[in-house]
């Protein structure tokens, strides 16, 4: 392997890939023991012997039965751009034992990643335990100092994307959800990947202008209680004018009409002894928003008093505004019972459609958006609720109900020789052999089952009877006659080989590939309460190996 | 204010302060809504109406009762070049309605931090629910653009950090304890954040290059699993020679030493039996990296059996070092009862100790590092264990106990009115005004209250009784004779004023200030079972006014 330039390598179609979003996504970004590792091949002249590893995870978050798989992009993007830089090679010299020799760090400076082959499930599938997500083949010296960067690209990227994807099963697909969780995430880019993954997991917005830019999602945002609580009332607002929506007339003393609104409501004969005076401050803050921005007048109404003051003084507001012919768009809960203030609102929405003819009043949006999680979500539906947007944050993009996913990266082969890991374990063995893998699909049109096979295992074929067998449970094992094959990687860097190169979907195209394949699987496995496991197989061959291979390695006990 | 030229500002004192760490950190990782508050805030003529926020958490993490603040150096950082690119700025203008006018933007390019006011507590200090950890005055329009950022910036610090310093308590000064938690973080600077905040937290070192390189922080780590199964058997090792430590002499087969040395262990007479023929694979993969690295020999003895073959493994290697005049580090344990294998191993190394005559063999260091966290600390020093160095990863980085500290960022005065914000819930409100806050010792020199006064009111004195008050409890009240008074807010940024800037502490210093504020709490308050409570308290005068002002804003209702 000879050294490269720096910057975007190109690959064979001559496309170059952009580096990762995070520039501290370098080479560095890895564990010690990478580099004390390769100093190690390289001392004994097997830094360049051919190695597989298998990057997956071994049990699904949350609860569930199912994974959605994110971060591939990430992982290419450094791949593409892998190079240590002189500065970097000083200090990994510098932090390694001072015996170790020069021709290592010459041999550092000349790696990159055009001799290592990626095979990838595509991003946004649904993916089980056990199952390559990539498949790693280059040197071993090279390929080790992947491992740390792809496994942390990978296990959040997944983790907040299934989280995300759990939230709008639950949530169901009627509702918007937007993702609001920057302040609370892990670090800035917990934030910025959250927003990310959240979007291909199936949100529909982010409050994250950062990853606005960065990613083309949709931005949502009005504003704060500090923003209510910075006006003392509509006596110090000095601009009060305001245009009508078709620029035909213009209403001088806008303030005036909102409060001729906010008495007409506060006496009209439906609503009359529901509220006395309400907030000064907060209606001073709704009438500036709407001169603001008259056709995006969303409040915010839970700073005092939902239904005695946030709710009628954004009525009024409203109602203001639809006699100069713009359309206020609703309101937000913050805190209090979600299901009980959006029905009240929502009356007090209808009560106004009818009280004052005015069409559609009723049909406001109402967004909620207090520490929303799987749960509380689920429990709105139970009890019942008037909303239509959910705004989630803290528990989504830190997973709070799991916060880490244990993706691991293990060699399963090198010089063609097949490796396994044991433990005390069973389910931290590790499947050796480089592999495939299919997911086998039945009559009704849903996966059945994930099969694993050696490399040169002809593939199942359809209609084709296929025993199926459980990587560690002798007795677990099934006949399948799949209706349809699909294979799982894919070639997503092709290094020295030939292959083609698959190209690196769109965000958009990667969060409709995961709404698709998750509309796509048995129900049974996706419930929320004792969901079916999703089998996941191998072949009888790769069976009968891995347990030849495991009697090999496995010291036999002397009882005493 | 007048724009300035882009790069990093200068203090009072001529000084710049760097960007912050990640380069995604930028005005634009930021909620929509600061930017459509901005918006409305410009709109009403508002803008440069002088606020003050408090920056503060509701309650202290992981079911303990301290917190540890970190984050300010990165806040810090942060608004000394806060300042909007011309790209940034047509982004905004592209993400707001197309209704909004012109000199908004011409605003918004104009706008820094030279006129902002940040006070902070000192970053490593024990902090406590409700007590300002920062304070920030400014124009408000400004000072909401802050918002999200700084509260992105210290959540996770501050929790981390508060995660860190509760394993070392539980660890014991004693142990070394290093943060192995890239792999699992909640994306790239999750893990380079958690290596940053676990060192100020009391750990040793980090596995992480990056945060080693861009911190100082003190590198860890040797090998994996993948590095021991890479090998096949000691046949492989082609270069055999291994020059003795004085350089005096040579073993020209190093291999045949070890493998000698294996059997010698296997047929003595306390050791017989213990174990048959170990893993050759691991044999190879031990001698290898010993052959690599002579003066830090340390290997994970648990890929295939630790009794039966990686501690045996691991001492030929060391017996066959030690004959050349190196000394092996040590094991390290992944997986299996750590407690019981720690204790084994250690009994293994005390018999070679006598039998060969090896000084100071039994001192052999054991590193334990599967899944640990603070239970599994606490559980092993119950059961007694032999671990001198714990490698801590994603119960650690990830706060899998509690993932997200709820930090918040409430408006307390504006235009010189102090503001609240109320809630059904009496946690949730605010407590309003411009605040100073101090910490009051006691006799024995623990502290005993944080107190928060109104600006202007004159200082807690030693040696004066003074009525200390629950913010909203009526009833719980105490008066407490300060021995030593000291003021928590420093003037971390002065803005425009003529303040002395406090100095930014190295890493180093911050970390010694966290370790030595944990030593001087009252033990009560640092126990894992049952913490006492540390009290929070208002002045007499500012509670008085909390309710007057709460009063004030809450609507009164009408029972029907």
């Amino acid at each position: 392997m000879e050294g490269k330039a720096n910057g975007p390598s190109e690959n064979q179609a001559g496309r170059s890939v952009s580096g990762p979003t995070n520039p501290m996504v370098t080479p560095l970004l890895n564990d010690l023991y990478q580099f004390t590792m390769a100093y190690a091949y390289w001392k004994a002249g097997k830094h360049d012997e051919r190695a597989v590893f298998d990057l997956y995870f071994r049990k699904n978050p949350f609860g569930g039965e199912y994974t959605i798989f994110a971060g591939l992009e990430e992982c290419i993007r450094f791949i593409a751009n892998f190079k240590l830089t002189e500065e970097e090679i000083t200090f990994v010299r510098d932090s390694l034992p001072g015996s170790c020799e020069d021709g290592f760090f010459d041999y550092l400076r000349g790696i990159n990643c055009s001799d290592v082959e990626v095979h990838a499930i595509t991003e946004g599938s649904v993916v089980f335990p056990k199952v390559p997500l990539l498949r790693v083949e280059g040197p071993v010296a090279v390929v080790q100092l992947l491992e740390t960067p792809f496994v942390n690209l990978i296990n959040y990227a997944s983790l907040v994307t299934t989280n995300a994807a759990r939230h709008r099963f639950v949530a169901s697909k009627s509702k918007m959800l937007l993702e609001f969780g920057l302040r609370r995430a892990q670090g800035p880019d917990g934030g910025i990947g959250a927003s990310k993954y959240c979007y291909i997991g199936g949100f529909d917005a982010t409050s994250n202008v950062a990853a606005g830019k960065l990613f083309g999602i949709p931005l949502r945002g009005t504003h704060s209680h500090a923003f209510v609580s910075s006006f003392m009332s509509p006596d110090e607002i000095i601009e009060k004018s305001l245009k009508s929506s078709d620029g035909s007339h213009t209403s001088e003393d806008f303030v005036s009409l909102v409060q001729t609104w906010l008495s007409k409501i506060q006496w009209s004969k439906s609503l009359h002894g529901i509220f006395g005076e309400t907030n000064q401050s907060e209606l001073a803050a709704f009438i500036s928003y709407a001169l603001a921005f008259p056709n995006n007048f969303l409040a915010l109404v839970d700073t005092y008093d939902v239904m005695r003051s946030g709710v009628p003084n954004f009525c009024a507001v409203a109602l203001a505004l639809n006699d100069l012919g713009y359309k206020a768009v609703g309101i937000r809960l913050d805190s209090g019972d979600l299901a009980y203030l959006s029905c009240e609102a929502r009356k007090f929405f209808r009560t106004i459609e009818k009280e004052f003819g005015v069409p559609d009043f009723e049909k406001m949006s109402i967004t909620a958006s207090n520490d929303l999680n799987e749960e509380t979500l689920d429990a709105l539906n139970k009890q019942g609720h008037e909303v239509d947007a959910f705004g989630i944050g803290t528990y989504l993009v830190t997973c709070y109900a799991q916060a880490a996913l244990g993706c691991v990266f293990k060699l399963v082969e090198i010089n063609k020789q097949p490796r396994i890991k044991l433990s005390e374990d069973v389910s931290k063995v590790s499947i050796p052999c480089k592999k495939r893998s299919y997911r086998l699909y039945g009559k009704e049109g849903y996966p059945l089952v994930d099969i694993m096979t050696g490399e040169n295992e002809p593939p199942p074929k359809v209609g084709e009877r296929i025993l199926c067998r459980h990587p560690f449970n002798e007795s677990k094992r099934a006949y399948v006659v799949p209706q349809k094959v699909e294979e799982l990687l894919k070639c997503y860097w092709p290094g020295s080989s030939d292959k083609r190169r698959e190209d690196l979907p769109t965000l958009k195209d990667t969060r409709e590939r995961c709404i698709k394949q998750l509309e796509q699987m048995r129900p049974d496995h996706m419930r929320r309460l004792n969901p079916t496991p999703y089998k996941v197989s191998v072949s009888a061959k790769l069976y009968d190996f891995i347990h030849f291979l495991w009697l090999n390695e496995a010291p036999v006990g002397e009882l005493q």
